[in-house]
């Protein structure tokens, strides 16, 4: 069967060219007459692989020398038990800014474990379409960190630029936005992200730690809890999620091939640009409740007049080999999930399909 | 290339005929118009792959209904903790049964959170050549679990029966050699594995918990380490390791067409007569340190009469495409890891290999 166009928030389109090399290879990895799912972590090749990785991160984020990259299991969701459990010492406090179910989930979690508490929120009715704006974070005095989540996928919305909080770090939750555009990581003591959206398939997220958190994490935790241990052991301290590395490695050296990250973020932007700007042009039909500033490059959410249309346009989209654009099940409506993979030919696509059904059903 | 006989501890071998099944579908899987590695956790494909594999661990492992199977990330290292975590109160206690590298791993991560206690340990001189015998297990009245380990891949030793500790549960990580032989549950409260041995490859660990234990579980836990959380969400709280789960799919349905586990549990058995009889037969130059009646069948170890010679073995070896036998770093010497996926040819081959090194050699 020919390809969909896949909108699905994640798990994710991949980029064509690595499946094709990963069908390539699935059977006889460089030569070694087995599959890289066949092959030990500790093998020369396995454990190049690995380091590459984390070199290509290195190159296209532009990851200063005094951040560790790590390459763990358990999704964003262990990183919400993970970083209060490092980071935190019972005497000391961290604020939440809450902007979605992400946020609210990372802040839950860390209540579970320690003293923390909301610095911002945007709910209104159990509902978020905006990010706070700048005076409205209230930070604590000896605040350890401030925890925020940069994309929201369900709602679709986004920080454009992140809050300074001075000397206080910030901990981000970049999982579905990470490597979608340029950063600066100045204000950043931590930054994660489950691969599952730009970065490859589930199974393995990526933590990019400031060295000082490292040598402050770990104090009486399992060592597969710690930070420090990880760091000490190179990722390599149990077996990782070999594949999903594998993919990853792959995912980046297409986005090298394409020119790197200013190229992919001007590539998000047009995508942005003309999916928004088919919205506008009709807001009576094509209903955004977003506020415009918090709009998402990645997520992108609207309403229909009613829910019946919703369901029509989902289906008539599959027709059309349009794929996953039901919103959450929290919020309905439509969503578009257009991470790095997909190209503007998609949502030229979408847009168009957009226009048709509008001048069938408007 | 053409295949090599992969003798690897782990990720290790898997059956050719699940590889070339991936190939076939790896950009097209069910007819969707995607990978497996693209598509949503929430569709309807994948949800059904996700059941159907639960459901074929349960007949093909003959799991009693009221046990809970869930398939999580973190590896047998993070269940390290979270069984602790899970299961103790701050009040309660429970024994370890040291015989190897991980069940040390076990218990310290278990100490660093609850008080637990070494129950019984195998160590002379920081090495495990035998599993206990049942006397000297020693259980503290009040005990809520003993935890062992099945098998031992460094030390290359196997629990042939489990100890009866009366109405106290076993919990057991069984990595190595699940889905190895038939197994009676009664005894065991809680059974899990990474799947990169026996199961498929690495990224997705298997858990098999009593209902009882489930209920216990979770208390004032972040979600993502509760147990209850997980069962209740059929694991897919949040977003699991996909493309391994599909793998493990793949290896289940192989090891029933080839008859299910009385006929691997035979040819397991087989596999560790050939090579186990090929040892003895030269005991001193083929040198086992493991005590007979706790030879594992899945990794066999054995030293020759120098280093020089061993590392002439691994590299002899490799050059007629026999891979992964090098010992452990921590003990030296040959380790021969032979999981389902090998059959007994592969096993002909290395013992004729051998054979012919102890002519050179010898």
């Amino acid at each position: 069967m020919s390809r969909v166009i896949n909108f699905y928030p994640g798990p994710s389109a991949l980029p064509l060219e690595a499946l094709e090399s990963a069908e390539q290879e699935i059977r006889d990895w460089r030569g070694t007459g087995m599959s890289v799912l066949e092959i030990s972590h500790r093998s020369q090749e396995y454990v190049e692989l690995h380091d590459g990785t984390k070199e290509l991160f290195k190159k296209l984020l532009n990851i200063p020398e005094d951040y560790e990259i790590l390459m763990l299991q358990g999704g964003a969701s262990l990183q919400f038990a993970m970083i209060p459990m490092n980071l935190l010492s019972e005497d000391e406090t961290a604020g939440y800014v809450i902007t979605g179910s992400f946020s609210k989930n990372a802040y839950k979690a860390a209540g579970a474990l320690k003293k923390v508490y909301c610095a911002a929120s945007t709910e209104e009715d159990g509902k978020f379409f905006r990010i706070p704006g700048k005076k409205e974070l209230s930070m604590e005095p000896g605040s350890v960190y401030c925890h925020l989540t940069s994309n929201n996928t369900i709602f679709g919305t986004q920080w454009k630029a992140f809050p300074d909080t001075g000397s206080v770090p910030l901990i981000c939750d970049m999982s579905s936005d990470i490597l979608s555009r340029r950063l600066d990581f100045k204000p950043f003591g931590l930054i994660y992200a489950g691969a599952q959206k730009n970065l490859g398939p589930a199974g393995v997220t990526l933590i990019i730690i400031r060295n000082d958190l490292v040598e402050k994490s770990g104090r009486d935790l399992p060592d597969i809890l710690s930070y420090k241990v990880h760091a000490g052991k190179n990722s390599l301290y149990n077996t990782p999620s070999c594949f999903a590395v594998y993919m990853m490695n792959k995912v980046l050296k297409w986005v090298e091939k394409k020119g790197g990250l200013a190229v992919i973020e001007k590539q998000n932007e047009k995508k942005a640009e003309l999916l928004y700007g088919a919205i506008d042009e009709n807001p009576d039909f094509f209903k955004s409740r977003v506020e415009k500033e918090s709009r998402s490059t990645m997520n992108v959410t609207f309403n229909l007049p009613s829910g019946e249309l919703e369901s029509e346009f989902v289906s008539e989209a599959q027709k059309e080999r349009i794929i996953g654009v039901k919103g959450h099940r929290s919020v309905g409506g439509i969503r578009v999930s257009m991470y790095n993979a997909h190209g503007l030919d998609d949502i030229e696509v979408l847009v168009s399909f957009m226009k048709n059904f509008l001048s069938k059903k408007g």
